[in-house]
């Protein structure tokens, strides 16, 4: 058993694709035993990016820690074994779209008949509410609705959505939260919950001081490549070898960068002198700045400028960021040996636990690989498992 | 009290800012009793980010349902106060810069002396560790660093950023998960916790199968604007009166897509007939595509696709999203009175628990609203806390 957090929480998980097995893997990460159900075919996701020899590493990194168990969840029997498996959980965690968990026959009801202190978690596009509940979703959808991509891009183009699945991600964060945030009540009240989280809400969550700004002034801060919308010079500019980014967030800040760059006379005079002069000539003050800054490499800048106090760093490529000596250092970087898969390679853990870590325990599980397990767990004996199989329930 | 998950916790919250008051809040939203500390000229917050007759919505869409204790930590008086608190406490959030924290007095022994099962959370720029650990941080040097930015953008233009501060947001959400897990640990172990949070690592974790690809395969997926990296068709596109993205993520989406815009005879033929070979004519099909969309309103494509199984939004601004059906629905647009301030909207909350839901208990507090009253629970007399008025440490 792990030592995480988390120890000793069991979680069934029948998620699939990305928002809700980043969840249920933060779970896994945090130390519960997450027991993942797929249908025969498996999640599509064992067959989808990033391919190396047959197996998908983008599978192997979001299903870490987890076991799997491999039924058909459409046959009576296939059901019963949730059921009973639901039975033995503290927490349940799904991302179908909103009413076939129930149309599958797992309703609340029967869920907290099942097990009265169950912890159910739903992640989906729109939320169990409301009048866009049924449609189907996506990640880009949800950039779309929730104002993230009216705040991404450049004043001239259309709105932009970012590269990452980040309303997936972010709503597979929140229902982690939800979830452990209930673990602690439930160890204190003995109760379980009904959770219920939407991407769309989650992202649009984000909208700090887009949000604010709109609703305090109704002013909308619109799209501003990699400017700052209210502070000049802020941005990405073009080192000899390749861009920094280079954020004087204020007027002190701004000194520094100035001092450091020795562009205290260039930038002298009353067309300099203050943000709100700056902003107004923001292409000369950054052709000011874009052409000292290329008079040297992006690791002089970096060193240079954050000793001054000015937050800058590179701009860096996947290859870059992964040799890193930082990411390096954070262990963001993680190998795993996966049995005849060879070592995969994937992310680390971005939480730094000292008395409980994350561990690292358990490659992503091969499809069904603890069926018999945990079905024996359950009780069932091997003929029972063996007529199952024969059937194709399992 | 709050009946929230985490009702009956304590947080001193000596976080500003962003990350800090962003992690602090979800734990307040979720029943925490979180005590911010602020300096005698308060978070800078405060004065900034759609500011409304003097006061600045954005602070308070940040800091709600907090307490808020004002008192200068550099003088011994003031960091009496903070131990006794901290000695009263069950968590601390920071975000100053590494070491910090420690040079004022509460380094890790100092903090487990006070209070031994107390839990720790440190959110800061590169983390605690490595070395870049003493550099000035910036979410938008985060997202330069983790590789969020090179997949984001056009792959004619520079490496772009989100216009939302997502790595402070995503760090926030960290720490509050990893603050969370460990108190559902210390329920039933009494143990304390030590943790340290990096806004690189966070935001790094979402690299998903960006960072899946290049590990698995050495090629990077690049930036791909609103296309998407292997599918086409798949982005925004232009109605009559704005824009819609649609994502028909595989071939049985595109059919129903094809069928739904009766496109079918003019996407017929092998230049159109495989996804790799859309991809090659990319230009083409979203042409064809986007002629047809023109021809009717955001509202029409978006029900008539998503009717036909077709996951499609409309690209909304702000505004547009606070005016939606569905974000009305699930109560993300929340009024708050303020007393003094009048009514101040800003977003609800994302995570929608039923037994024990988040609440909104208290407008963001006015800078030193609750010294007194802490204090005094403290054991402080009044006259004590006229003196340390006098003397300027609250």
């Amino acid at each position: 058993m792990s030592q995480g957090p988390l120890a000793g929480i069991r979680v069934v998980d029948l998620t699939r694709v990305l928002a809700g097995p980043f969840s249920t893997m933060l779970l896994a990460d945090l130390g519960a035993e997450v027991i993942k159900v797929e249908t025969p075919a498996g999640d599509q996701i064992r067959g989808q990016g990033g391919m190396r020899d047959g197996f998908s590493w983008y599978f192997a990194g979001f299903n870490r820690n987890k076991r799997s168990v491999k039924l058909n969840m459409r046959t009576a029997e296939g059901m019963a074994v949730v059921k009973e498996l639901v039975a033995t959980a503290d927490v349940l965690v799904e991302n179908f779209r909103p009413g076939v968990l129930a149309k599958m026959g797992l309703t609340d009801e029967v869920l907290k008949a099942l097990k009265p202190d169950l912890v159910v978690c739903s992640i989906s596009g729109y939320g169990q509410t409301g009048p866009y509940k049924d449609r189907p979703s996506f990640d880009f959808i949800a950039q779309a609705m929730s104002g993230f991509m009216s705040s991404t891009g450049y004043p001239d183009r259309e709105p932009l959505r970012a590269g990452l699945p980040i309303s997936d991600l972010v709503a597979g964060l929140y229902g982690a939260l939800a979830v452990a945030a209930t673990l602690r009540r439930r160890e204190v009240t003995g109760k379980g919950e009904r959770i219920d989280v939407a991407l769309v809400d989650s992202i649009l969550s984000f909208s700090s001081y887009f949000a604010a700004n709109y609703l305090a002034t109704g002013n909308e801060m619109g799209r501003n490549g990699n400017d700052h919308p209210v502070v000049a010079p802020y941005g990405v500019f073009r080192a000899r070898d390749g861009d920094v980014a280079i954020a004087p967030s204020n007027d002190q800040i701004y000194d520094r960068l100035i001092d450091a760059l020795e562009l205290r006379e260039a930038l002298a005079g009353p067309d300099f002198a203050t943000n709100a002069a700056r902003m107004k000539n923001r292409p000369q003050v950054n052709a000011i700045i874009d052409a000292k800054i290329g008079t040297n490499t992006r690791d002089h800048w970096v060193d240079v400028l954050n000793a001054a106090g000015v937050p800058c760093g590179r701009v860096l490529t996947y290859p870059e960021v992964f040799e890193d000596p930082q990411t390096k250092a954070r262990e963001m970087l993680c190998e795993v040996e996966h049995p005849g898969r060879g070592p995969v390679r994937m992310l680390g853990f971005p939480m730094k636990l000292t008395e409980a870590p994350c561990e690292m325990r358990a490659p992503a599980p091969e499809l069904g690989a603890d069926t018999d397990t945990v079905l024996a767990a359950l009780g069932y004996d091997p003929e029972r498992i063996a007529s199952l199989r024969e059937s194709g329930v399992i």
